[in-house]
């Protein structure tokens, strides 16, 4: 066993939470789950326990993963899975995510977009992993609901998928969120941490600003995704 | 020179963008700023050192403080201020955090409620340092920007400045973000990142719930908290 690279076959699901959830949301994928010496027996053991031979998942015992996988102190318990594709649904709505270069921030948007019921996500390359274990953990496991397409380029994702109303979120955008009623089914579309979504993305169906006050140059990425997952949902829920 | 203590009369702001944040909206506790070997000359450091100049602020040369400070690789300038107390307004709307024990998570709810207009913080101990460098960069250098006040119980905040609308956070809670109409001055109150609000809070003014599927247990607070400064300020931008 050796440290998580993006080349590998398999991720890691890190701490009991996200391994139920693995277990429980991405059962054909799950491989095993490893139980170092100081995870407390109890309830939540029993469960575990219970589904992994439910599903012929093997337990393993040992404390070397942790050494190698986990750099949180409490995590006791860690699920491991094969990366799996599950393809964008073409009449869904999406969040797609040009660029994106920090996994912490495209798990929390995972997380946002699973509890906003938006569930497929686009991702446009160069992109930080998305089976990154900082990712799954971000997530909380969301990332075990969503199905996911990955695509070299926008053109190419717009060539697959096109036929959908397209929101791209730019600071030099004219249209308003708050003013802005969506067209189902649609794309919501997201550019990188620190550069934002390319000019030629004005020209791309509505482009849309979160508008704020000048105290700020712009609002964290996770952050904006999030207000408009809110907002473009907010009359599901 | 020492690694930062909580208990440090002085904190820094690392990095060319929070120093200047620093010295435009907090000169009067600017001390002085460290410049590494590596810092490039050109325009952004002309900029710096006239400004440093109108403001007598000392430039100190030398590599020491970085590798005491910094973890990050690429900051060449550092910002050293006096930890300051600004209270906050009380005709003023407040962003509340109870209990919070993140930096990271502090500082970007900072930025989202300098972003949205609210410059008015209240702190309710015990809570992660909002002095801590790691606060102060999550924050983009919002920190500069508020007012914030400490208190150690929300009894002793409510006394001082009860009159006023109260919107505490629950996921307990009937009221939803999104059929709220906020009655000005109101607090925007959010609980600790693991804990929420203790139930008492569904005793506090009007309790709120940003209701999302089930497919996940709750929102990020970060995200919890800057989805309801949207909706709160959203017709003042």
């Amino acid at each position: 066993m050796k440290r998580y690279k993006k080349e590998d076959p398999v991720s890691y699901a890190l701490g009991i939470t996200l391994t139920f959830e693995m277990l429980k949301y991405a059962p054909e994928h799950a491989r095993r789950v490893y139980i170092h010496s100081a995870m407390q027996k109890g309830e939540a053991f029993d469960k575990l326990e219970a589904l992994c031979k439910e599903l012929k998942i093997p337990m393993e015992y040992g404390d070397k993963p942790f050494n190698i996988l986990s750099q949180k102190e409490n995590c006791f318990c860690i699920g491991e899975f094969e990366k799996f594709e599950r393809p964008v649904d073409a009449g869904a709505n999406h969040v797609v995510l040009h660029n994106p270069s920090n996994a912490g921030n495209m798990g929390t948007i995972m997380r946002s977009a699973a509890g906003f019921g938006i569930t497929n996500l686009v991702i446009i390359t160069p992109a930080v992993d998305h089976f990154d274990p900082k990712t799954v953990r971000a997530s909380m496991g969301a990332l075990f609901h969503l199905n996911i397409s990955v695509f070299s380029s926008f053109e190419e994702y717009a060539a697959q998928y096109g036929n959908r109303s397209m929101y791209p979120f730019m600071l030099k955008a004219q249209k308003k969120l708050s003013e802005l009623t969506v067209q189902e089914p649609y794309s919501l579309i997201f550019g990188n941490e620190a550069t934002g979504l390319p000019d030629s993305f004005l020209n791309v169906g509505t482009s849309v600003i979160i508008t704020h006050s000048h105290r700020i140059d712009s609002l964290n990425l996770p952050i904006a995704a999030s207000i408009a997952l809110y907002e473009a949902t907010k009359k599901d829920f």
